[in-house]
């Protein structure tokens, strides 16, 4: 296989670290333009392998975010052959009667608007490149939380991308990818910060997944969507899957 | 059947107009504050029953319509039973590649988040009354059309919002409606001015939908979503269901 150029979102931990670590330990010596807040953590990526990492410190809720990856990726390495779109944030977890809509709506511009803005940008190159997106759904796309709408219809529409994207781009393939309940910071915030605003269930569960040492490692989904994003078929484009769902077990562990 | 009063958005016209026409013409004398953009149109409803109906005309971009509809319901009538959240625009018709991102956040704000604000406003005066919500939502929450990202999106988005109520206000019952194809304006932009933004198949299959008589009378979908306003029973609260769905067949003509 040759090295190939992806954009990474969300790169600084969990999930996006564990596909970081992937795409950077194999000898293809894949080139990774790495997005997060922590300008510190996309730095130490950067020492790991610094001509295959690019990083790029921002926050989402900046819509130019997504053109200026695009950039440093031409500018860099030339090309561009995939994403992985894996930033988000909680949000506004609250009722809908207590919740407060200015932020609501910054929640949207994080998880959602700012995918479309990074996909458009890099629409073009991914073309060319018969490239692939990769994106981090949730199971809270599917399923209603209490508290949880504004990040679970961020994700019903991050699918809603995936469909889209399968319609309008033949040349691209796109998916959308639940990756199960993994042992990360967005975890200890339900546990602790967002613990009251749950109904008393989704808590339990949530407690009781961390006790009984049944949280996903990072790399488990992580390295699935390393691999998707570099050998996904077409026939796979415009589909909300599990990590562990059986049609992806050629890019299973 | 006693009198209730409901907040009805898109009144003026499509489907909202039907709905107004069939909680107006019973002898409930049920009250309606009525939302659209065209005032003109909302006065001739005015204007039709004066001590029932009561206008407001905003656009929903305007994320405080919703307050300033609860509080001219509460002011006017005295109690709210019922919200149709019935407005929607097409909004950014156009492939992601080609996609204005203002644009396409303007959509969510009109279609999505107002919607919430509207709820939010209303939550305490439905748990009163043990009222219920109808949300027009769309076959473009579930299936994905080149070119309708944004709509598609929204309407996925108010999909979770019936379901998210489901969790948290078990007073309250919330459904989405899918209308089906209705000969309404929306159509009428479908087939002229966004006609070639969309793929040459779905632009067929709309321009033959009205070729053949074959959209529905907005009547179809509009009588069957009043009687859910004031009618709908729990165990519907959270679904995504078409007008003609087999389990409401007690709400249909």
């Amino acid at each position: 296989m040759t090295s190939k150029t992806i954009i990474l979102t969300g790169a600084t931990r969990g999930i996006g670290l564990a596909i970081a670590n992937f795409l950077l330990k194999g000898s293809e010596k894949h080139n990774l333009v790495v997005l997060g807040r922590n300008e510190e953590a996309l730095r130490e990526l950067e020492a790991r392998a610094p001509s295959q990492v690019k990083p790029l410190a921002g926050d989402f809720s900046n819509l130019s975010l997504g053109q200026a990856a695009v950039d440093l990726a031409l500018s860099t390495f030339g090309r561009i052959d995939g994403l992985i779109i894996n930033h988000g944030t909680l949000g506004e977890v609250n009722r809908i009667i207590d919740c407060d809509l200015v932020n609501f709506r910054k929640t949207f511009d994080i998880n959602f608007i700012s995918a479309v803005a990074l996909v458009k940008a890099a629409i073009p190159e991914l073309r060319k490149s018969r490239g692939r997106i990769v994106l981090t759904s949730s199971g809270a796309a599917v399923n209603a939380y209490s508290s949880w709408l504004s990040y679970g219809s961020s994700k019903a529409s991050t699918n809603h991308l995936a469909m889209t994207l399968k319609s309008e781009e033949p040349d691209i393939v796109a998916l959308a990818i639940r990756p199960g309940t993994v042992d990360t910071e967005m975890q200890t915030s339900l546990r602790n910060e967002f613990a009251n605003f749950m109904d008393p269930e989704d808590r339990a569960k949530f407690a009781n997944l961390k006790r009984d040492g049944k949280l996903l490692r990072p790399d488990q989904p992580g390295n699935v969507m390393a691999r998707l994003v570099l050998n996904a078929p077409t026939k796979l484009s415009g589909q909300f899957l599990s990590w562990n769902d059986a049609s992806l077990k050629d890019f299973q562990d």
